[in-house]
């Protein structure tokens, strides 16, 4: 494990063919949200396209990344500037919380910088929906108006959304009305104040987590800043840090320091480690004490799997993969040991109280959730999601924000049930999917057979999906896994969203499709997922320069390109339109009839094709 | 361009972790169809799992394979038998079949063996279909009832099939019953008796084509006969030989007489060389000379797009994309050129009568397709496919058998109605789409963004899925690309036989499932669709092989894995559960008691987590 700070090596610069800019806007305009935005070649004759943009001040040319310092608290000013926060002597970090003994050699170097963390005053609530419920429209949303709206005046869109209210326009107080209602979520613990605001609703953009941590078996806090960097440059809207082995708290801290985006994480994996790894050593005081060490360091969204009840866990004994959820699993022996209910459960209101001071959203965890395709959908995944539900509403009593998270292995044909029952029992808080994975036939591909469910449930109403790389089941995804599973989860993200009918939504698609027909093969790789990848795939059959301005692709050569005829059959149409018009009008030749009433007769005509003997 | 016949190389062997099998069964017991099949660990306590095979005899440890014979002509006798065809001198090979002047020292050598091609005596028709109709059951029938049977005894499924007509057992009448309603085809070309019969049909299992096939840019006789073997070798059940640049003739000879699946082919991409590929000069004799010249080599099936009409050519002048179906705008420019409808649509009962004599099938093209999102199912496409509807019930007429060819970018909400109109007006032949693709902004990755709707359009009724490569739209696939697109694509196909209930489909995913939860590595290698990534990628974080046997994997390590905590709940629950169900039974513990008595009470309560302050 590399222990040397000169080690950590980060990606930074512009994708390809982008570059970072910034719409201002806010009350006094001193909102700076960042895109990545794409100039087309001049032939275009069109605007640049603006893209969503994840990546945080590492693609910003002009930015100083300093991962020793970790970014500028962007929120910093608008969290003091509430009045409701105060600086205070947070809790000592011990061994225990990196698995250590004291003075361990071996162990991961503490973050550089130090700061006193923050928490409300006393009786004060921060939580973003505790401000909406009383009509504040705050910096965060504000921003996130300007964010969803992609910096955009054209919007269209023809969706199906399946009750979703996607509007035309994301307002400011449209972004707090859906946060008071509980159908939005804004991860942002006030001790992480270097986020760029975001949210997760089904009214928004489906947004994507991607999951990084070291585990016992390997990786180093290099590798995971280094990965956190990575999968948000690509498009990871969140990351979870699931590390479970040692130095987790430290290496959380440089993962937190350095991250635009919000951290999650599953507090029991930490508590698990400072009991040995008995689970039924678990107790609330060292739980609670683990919550409080993550809500100082700035964790924006805790996943608890308060929804295992003891009743539950016999109905998953005759499963074909019973409990694999690693919390739920974790929570079920320690019930089952103890002959009681979980203190997550018990004690859920104990931990409203103390995510309510720091702004720490809740993902209620799906301990239960099916481990295959012949467990989807049974009853022990349904009676807890029923339980989220009641969870739910008991957080959002503490004016704590919510969301739900769903099944891993579920066939298309149950997938649509899913939510409709989330909807139905959790009361419309966003739904967070891991996957679903629609077959367990493919090891080593699941990054695929999880992104066709992705997409159909970021369709149905899906508001995050959780990312699942090539390695998924097999062993721990490397940099190639990172990317290949989030960008083939923006994938499954954006085709919900053109689904969904999200107005812009399509812009994207459009801009792209255009440039492949004019043969810009430049644009067409800047405009891509993955540029990098695109270029080339390009080059590997075609490397020369000039090819990239040739109208012509490898796949039908210059004689032979579709595209290319078809352009020629558009130049005729237009030049010979009229005149062809005029002199075949006489001649009774239907070529020219207005697209209508060729359309019209098709319908009415039985008219078919007949051989010549 | 290798023109040394020693430079083909082609895989053989089995797949890791399989063994070729034959089940026999016929009416006189002779058939014999394959499978591949994995034998588990002794401590699964479970038989051999059969999975479909389209590999053919390359996979079989005691074939003999000898590329420059071909392979054996498995049908012969049958087609013989049947009395209806003759032998006689087929037409000469000619220069321009391959687009070379005579005896240019470049060229493509011919096939080393010549065998006379066979047609229908005169009067006659060899078709399926015509069979079929009059009540026969034929030998290629009563393989296919076995092959879909997937040799097992157990079945059950529990999907959506939106009105498809799966029967438990596939029985050989159930397979004559399809083909006589058209319903399902099955390709075989009497000129092609190398292939292992196969269906494709709305109510069979859904299948995969992988589209191979040299350019005018690059690529080589030997890199194409490899592709196809290496195709078929995970999974394509038919290929396309889409070549376009020379030697497409004898390329064609190579491919076909080393195939065990059936072959389809773009014939009018042949023609068009053969006009030096000026589209205006395509005459329908250059074009019925190409057809009989590839009747005679035995492809199985044409793609035709005759339902290109003059009148919906100006319906595509306003698109984004215009017209990208390669055939389809040769056929466009040839109708706007000439000011009259194609010599495709005015002599296709000519084409109906030259294809029976060969039992060649018809893919009626989507010349319109949309390539894009935004030209999704406009008039233009939906105008074509009504005209394929028309066109099939010609076809019909002649008993010549009938698939349709369905549309590459369609964004998930409009991909339903696809599948529905295609069955209303296309009288339920055979849809087979490609992809489609759900968004265009991911050039790099076009296999999952159209696996993503071909899985979608698979569980609602396609019957054939046409693959997609990585290469989209970008360039060329090479070895992985076609193998990434053949794998992506079988997830697609089996997930949607899963959805739509086919029963025995989830018998893989069960075997897969117990021995993931059973940390039987080495069976979840074997059964997995591409044994050989499995391994490597388990194998990258635990190379050990002591990790194989392991009950932990490196995502969790030893003592955090949720699937060893699950284990030993189960294990506790199976000791533990009646003596503890006494013991708790005077407690009043709730955890034994019936499921179906807690999710009642689950149903009814209000009960939810109470703080303890």
């Amino acid at each position: 494990m590399p222990r040397d700070p000169d080690e950590i090596v980060i990606t930074t610069g512009p994708i390809p063919g982008s570059k970072k800019t910034y719409v201002t806007g806010g009350k006094d305009g001193a909102l700076r949200v960042p895109f990545r935005e794409v100039a087309l070649e001049a032939s275009a004759n069109e605007p640049p396209v603006r893209l969503y943009d994840t990546s945080g001040p590492y693609t910003d040319e002009d930015a100083k990344i300093d991962v020793y310092s970790g970014l500028p608290a962007l929120r910093a000013e608008w969290i003091k500037a509430r009045g409701d926060v105060e600086e205070y002597v947070g809790r000592d970090v011990m061994p225990e919380d990196n698995h250590r003994t004291d003075g361990d050699p071996r162990a991961c170097p503490e973050f550089p910088v130090k700061r006193p963390p923050m928490r409300a005053k006393p009786g004060a609530n921060v939580s973003q929906m505790h401000y909406a419920k009383q009509g504040i429209i705050t910096a965060e949303m504000e921003y996130i108006a300007i964010r969803e709206n992609l910096g955009r005046s054209e919007f269209y869109g023809d969706g199906e959304s399946f009750g979703a209210e996607i509007p035309e326009e994301v307002t400011p107080e449209f972004v707090r009305d859906e946060i008071a209602r509980g159908r939005a979520i804004i991860p942002s613990n006030i001790n992480h104040p270097e986020t760029e605001p975001m949210i997760i609703g089904r009214n928004f953009l489906v947004k994507i987590n991607a999951n990084i941590g070291n585990s016992a078996v390997s990786s180093s806090v290099s590798e995971e800043v280094e990965k956190m960097v990575w999968a948000t440059r690509w498009g990871g809207d969140t990351v979870m840090d699931l590390s479970t082995g040692k130095d987790i708290h430290n290496t959380r801290e440089w993962i937190i320091r350095n991250s635009s985006v919000p951290i999650g994480t599953v507090p029991i994996y930490q508590a698990l480690e400072k009991v040995d790894g008995v689970a039924e050593d678990l107790t609330w005081e060292v739980f609670r004490d683990t919550l409080i060490e993550q809500c100082e360091q700035g964790v924006d969204y805790f996943t608890i799997h308060a929804g295992v009840r003891l009743a539950y866990i016999p109905m998953t004994a005759k499963r074909v993969t019973g409990i694999v959820s690693r919390g739920g699993s974790i929570m079920a022996k320690w019930c089952l040991a103890h002959h009681q209910e979980s203190f997550l459960y018990t004690h859920f209101e104990d931990i409203c109280k103390l995510m309510k001071q720091y702004d720490v959203s809740f993902s209620l965890g799906d301990g239960l959730r099916p481990g295959c395709n012949a467990d989807a959908n049974d009853e022990a995944q349904f009676a807890e999601l029923r339980t989220l539900g009641e969870l739910t509403k008991i957080a959002w009593k503490h004016d704590v924000q919510v969301m739900i998270e769903g099944p891993g292995h579920v066939p298309m044909h149950k997938i649509k049930v899913n939510m409709e029952e989330q909807l139905k029992h959790c009361h419309e808080a966003p739904f967070y999917t891991l996957g679903p994975l629609v077959t367990d036939t493919a090891p080593g591909y699941d990054h695929i057979t999880s992104a066709i469910g992705a997409a159909m449930i970021g369709w149905y109403g899906t508001a995050m999906l959780c990312y699942v790389t090539p390695k998924e089941h097999l062993g721990l995804p490397n940099r190639k896994d990172v990317k290949d599973g989030v960008i083939t989860y923006k994938i499954a993200a954006h085709a919900a969203d053109l689904a969904k009918g999200h107005p812009g939504a399509r812009l994207w698609d459009d801009a792209l499709s255009r440039a492949r027909f004019d043969f810009r093969w430049r644009d067409q790789f800047k405009l891509a997922m993955d540029p990098e990848t695109a270029e080339d795939f390009h080059d590997q059959t075609l490397p020369a320069e000039g090819a990239k301005v040739a109208h012509f692709c490898s796949m039908c050569g210059p004689k032979f390109c579709s595209m290319q005829i078809t352009q020629e059959i558009r130049e005729f149409a237009a030049k010979g339109m009229s005149e062809m018009s005029e002199k075949f009008k006489e001649e009774g030749s239907e070529i020219y009839q207005p697209a209508e009433k060729v359309a019209a007769e098709i319908a009415k005509t039985d008219q078919t094709a007949t051989g010549d003997d």
